[in-house]
């Protein structure tokens, strides 16, 4: 039985920074693994997400078990661990996709559930081809504030404003169970939020989600995810810049941490089978605000796991 | 046609930092001007806001032409420059005053609107006397945590806190279409707020602007300003410190950045002649918290002149 | 009279940083002194709250005497100092209490309200012991997102997180009059809040406050205290962290800085007879956002000093 | 007898940030006052020296009674306080000289040596103007890496670049007995230099000063000034960057800080009548580097005093 | 005629950040060009060094004409202009390479010096590659504490470290005339220093730079380079970490910046065609202190080709 | 054989922070350990020391396994671990100690050279009391500038200050082989120095340093301790704070790093039993400045290890 080192008998200043003081060990009888993937190469504008990993480890130590508002002690239910980094190749995203694939394929194979943690947005593509030799094509819960569906950068087809538009042309996502929210910031056009739609994802706009209020939004996501195996991906950028500086593309007008979070808790019921947080970016973050956000959504996603496993057993 | 350079052909962060990737040159077959006011002599706490306009314009790369929440792509109805900064004298606020006003005024003798980057706030009474010239005392929208209205510091009359009395007592400004939005903190005494009532402003202090919700305040700017020429100074301090770390003169209790863009946004249909925003300071900015904010709320009153513009054409 | 040097005459920038440019002194003629306490030994992960009170008051500068939101200027009704700091003993917790309490005793002699900075939270039982021998045993108010109830950590009995739980045993509280508020965050366990309970406290956790409203739970603060003779402690961790990043163990989920006033306003007509704030840690701060919400809750404290002798008189 | 809180009883971090912990009062029946002049409207480029004074203060509770290199316990000898700051205009520089200058008169009329903490370089002709009603002309000793003699900046006559040129212009100083060492960096051209040298100072570049070696040039300054009382003025930009990057035009390749320290000491035997550090920019600070650096140079700064003191006895 | 905006006239602070002031054009008609070339995807390890260019830039303001190391004002004998940046392609090095070399083309053909500011040390591949086209192959001094001849990364060929070994074997460089001067700090094997010198080129580790001495130095180069046209590569972080630490793979233990600047100082005679500046990381800087030595080697650059041009006049 | 991960087949931002990318597990089939000692209760100024053994660890992945300065491949002759973090007590200094000595039995029963890296320098008497059971009273060489052999803080005995004087007490040092070396700052009285001498040490000022030269100061280390076993102490204040900012007591004046790295160099041939690494600070170290002079120092240390091994084969 993996779980986090006991933060009343040893300071959780002290030892490594795995996630959540979780043991740093590649076991594949548990029932999530926490892994880093650094990379960072297929930014458009500011770069440094492969040091996000390790900076959402070091803020993870200050997390405890029991989850108060899903009434849940997360290690009653659960074993995990923190795998470390998937071997990536700085410059290279192509043999990067491919590290990513085979690092994912135990785990996968054991019906471990990962929790991932970026990188730019682009390495969300490789989890999704993993996910498809598995599961098929698989629903999607993106938490955003870009939809991510350009076409190509300066040229460029694998970038990360391009990966959701690749994922369904290369048939890795149920469309149809897919959902997009958070959309908002200066575009290149009215098209950039259309060709989400054309590609076939329900789209919520921040301003649409503003005006349907946070449980309707959650009721949405629900409704069209229905019982599909599930893959959630979380870009920071989501939440509001003064909740999350530290990220590439920030976007004033966002939500709080704490509806951030809600969002997440919101996602009980669903069958989520992986996830995803990217786009953190140490050099931009201040007082590890960005950091607490993220290891905290984090923290809601393995909550997940351990709610599924409670309802499952 | 000047309009920002194409980022998905070429990198942001390729080029100097000019606001939202606009040419730099000194144009005048423009519909709109950005330019920089680096002046900080005249602060009575903190200081360093000339490094503001280069602060934002670093920010500003990211934004992109296409405002979903006004539904406009800017460029589509106007074009603009970025015309550097004016040429200030540090330490002679006198001589900084008669250097702005003469930058200006070949900019209003084009009709051209000028979106102006501070410097503390006392460049406004520099920008108002331009606009005199052109089109007599005019209506001002003032969005700030404090009213700047007071008489003197250390027996000094030309302060970033004297102004807006300055602007009375010049006859700069058309009072009875004038107002103050976002007061807050603790002051001097209850006439720091009463004087500018005295002196004719309609003044709405944040206690009463929670009272009475956002869009009842918007219904309230825009019923006093009415069709009057109006001039919108915007200081950065208006916003919470949570927000807007880098100011001179924070004020716990305001705005989130959501909020400080929908004030502007609600600017739309006024007959708005021209902007400044102010008090920018770098120094105490972190992880450009405060930098997003300003080059998006810079970037909502380019939008309305655009609008502006559609709706004239 | 003591009050804070005019800045209106001098620039705030101008001397020594005292809180609220008050003088520094140790005079006993007053109605409230500042102090602060920089002790940081009991702390169980991030430590330097040490340069807590003189990091609050660096930001306090900007403080002025006239409240808008309570509508009275402080130094209308009582007169105040800067009384330095309390001489603690780095290392030694037991010794550090022993001189806080020293230090406090001809304070509460000439009944002034001490407006304590801390410090890490293991400074409030010294403040208790202290209290206790006028007072008898006290109610407290306790804003905080945890509820420091815990045994002990690693062994120690006497740490930032066990605080109440000794203060309880000690007697030093009335704990039927006595309240927490803000509870969140992971826990060890779900009996993390209910011993608080068990020890007697109101436990009002921010999932309650959030469905409560901030109006309720004010109400249910003053109802629960009634008119004993109250002591109110503020661990600055009850804010969210995009509002006060500069602390030890921020919990994600937070009331904004705005709430966290209101609910200091909200305590006026109580019989306030001293307070702290606690947990300051200028080493996660930036762009002093902690610095500015905790001096400016330190004003609020003060002006309900003044109230109450407003309403006294 | 004034002398520094005993560190060996009360801890370096308790209290407020005065000078070396020394008592703040305006005391007159003491050796040597610290005083800070924290003005910095003349300034060329980077500005916020305002803030200098106080941030040297912060670091200055590490220094300690005994000097080794000088082999003095400085309080053995002499007495001191920390005076305050005098009170400054921001904006206008002739008040603030006006300021000073009557600042400084009760200290020079009780035979104080005042040890000054600036603020931008400009403050440096106010304290000469004081220094010439007492004594007249004054030999000067400069350590900067720009002479400071130019004409005007803008048209501006009084600025921190032209503070030299008009001291000599106002028959303060006694240029044969004054030189100014450490000049490098870009020029507008040679006359910079020539200037100088025109005004009658002898100047040692730092080209110069490496040829020579340390103990030359301490010789050469020993024989310029001879028995003459002298004014030593720092700035703090003489020293190499990555020993002092807070401050506002640095220039790279100086003296490291150990060189900086040792040309103080070997200012002793002169009959130093006043000092003045000025130029420190906490805003581009790191890690204390530079306020390290100039309290250090502070402190042998007043070992002078007590050396000359125990010379005199 | 191009040159640096006066600023006497005008505050250094005012307008964009372009190289010394220097005008932003394209121009062809003058004798140096600075550029950027905002590259960082063939970084083994810290990332960022796109921001480089600007950073640098940000911190040239303060650089003025004369240089009186030199004894000479550079724009009495040349013009110049900040061309701006390269457009490259983040995430395609091959794309970026022929981005550069169509970039330099013009400015080679027109008999123009450029001074290039990376970006990571791969971008030199294409500088040489440009060079190689109108020179031939062409002596190289390097500056730099790593040899950068890996054969591969992660079996990537193309990164910062093995820029050298690719342009050895692509036939562009004269290595009987090159050098490689610094290399310091752990290595995978002596190798690393021994494949260098099988390449050809002559290395002078740091140890052997210390016991030679500069002069020495200095000579050496001069004599490996003789009359060839050399192109000069700096990494910035041949200077040890104190000067420099705004870089990626800082190793401790190298040269002041006065020596740093000292080297370049040491190559007036060579016949030099071309310059680089390379691995300047913002994100690591502190307090501009590694921007100040880049601007002043790069301002070294700009002087030596003014030297040139006075020999030959 | 445990070696470091290799950073040509994955990146060096990859996985955990291991020091030097060793291994984690607590091996005691090894040749060295690196282990963290995070305690920082003992702090009379600045504390977080705590924080320290991470901060070097982040920066150690930049390490690769050749010196060439030692002309040696340090895993071609020994094998190491990094063994994690000790398990400390925050705010308990004697079962601190406890745990410490607990700790370092197995490492020294195994005859494994540990190295360690603090926390305060109050770690060490610990560190000493363990070598005492297996070596008796051991040789010591200390890098510092401070003695540290003050009698109590505020009456506290266990200080980081008062380290060495409670080890001579104890019996723990063979003082007639050990040596201080670099003292320098502003002291309380001359006692300061002739305490250690007092207690036997032989003490080199910096001053003495400086006018022996490096070389002659290696000689006296080497025939101060001659054959005996001796542990290495080396404090990072030992550095310039330019070279090493991030510490709780920094002096001005002291060596470069490269100076600071030729000493533990010169230790070659030394019976060296163990080291430490103490009082790195990283609140104020800036761009790693610190972490990379720590991380190299303690590299130096293993190389002693690897060579003592080559010597002895």
């Amino acid at each position: 039985m993996y779980q986090p080192k006991d933060s009343s008998q040893s300071p959780r200043f002290v030892g490594l920074r795995t996630f959540m003081r979780l043991e740093a060990v590649e076991a594949t009888n548990v029932d999530f693994v926490v892994a880093g993937v650094p990379f960072d190469t297929a930014t458009s504008n500011r770069t440094g997400q492969r040091y996000g990993p390790q900076h959402v480890r070091n803020f993870s130590i200050l997390l405890r078990p029991y989850n108060p508002d899903q009434d849940i002690n997360i290690f009653d239910y659960c074993s995990g661990v923190d795998y470390g980094d998937f071997d990536i190749v700085p410059g290279n995203i192509h043999r990067t996709y491919e590290n990513i694939e085979k690092s994912l394929e135990p785990i996968l194979d054991h019906s471990i559930t990962p929790i991932l943690m970026g990188g730019d947005h682009s390495v969300t593509l490789a989890h999704l081809r993993a996910f498809k030799k598995k599961y098929g094509p698989i629903a999607l819960v993106q938490f955003d504030s870009h939809g991510d569906t350009w076409d190509d950068y300066f040229g460029e087809k694998y970038m990360h404003g391009t990966v959701f538009r690749r994922a369904v042309e290369e048939g890795l996502i149920d469309v149809d169970h897919s959902i997009q929210v958070g959309m908002r910031g200066p575009l290149y056009g009215p098209e950039d939020i259309d060709n989400a739609r054309d590609l076939g994802f329900e789209v919520l706009t921040m301003k649409e989600v503003r005006k349907l209020g946070q449980e309707n939004v959650i009721q949405r996501i629900q409704q069209r995810v229905g019982n599909q195996p599930v893959f959630v991906t979380y870009d920071i950028d989501f939440l509001d810049p003064a909740y999350a500086p530290g990220t590439g593309t920030p976007e004033v007008g966002g939500p709080t941490s704490y509806e951030g979070l809600e969002y997440v808790r919101g996602l009980d019921g669903l069958n989520v089978v992986g996830f995803d947080l990217v786009e953190v970016l140490p050099d931009y973050d201040s007082g590890e605000i960005t950091a607490a956000a993220a290891a905290t959504i984090m923290y809601e996603m393995i909550t997940l796991v351990a709610l599924k496993k409670r309802r499952n057993s």
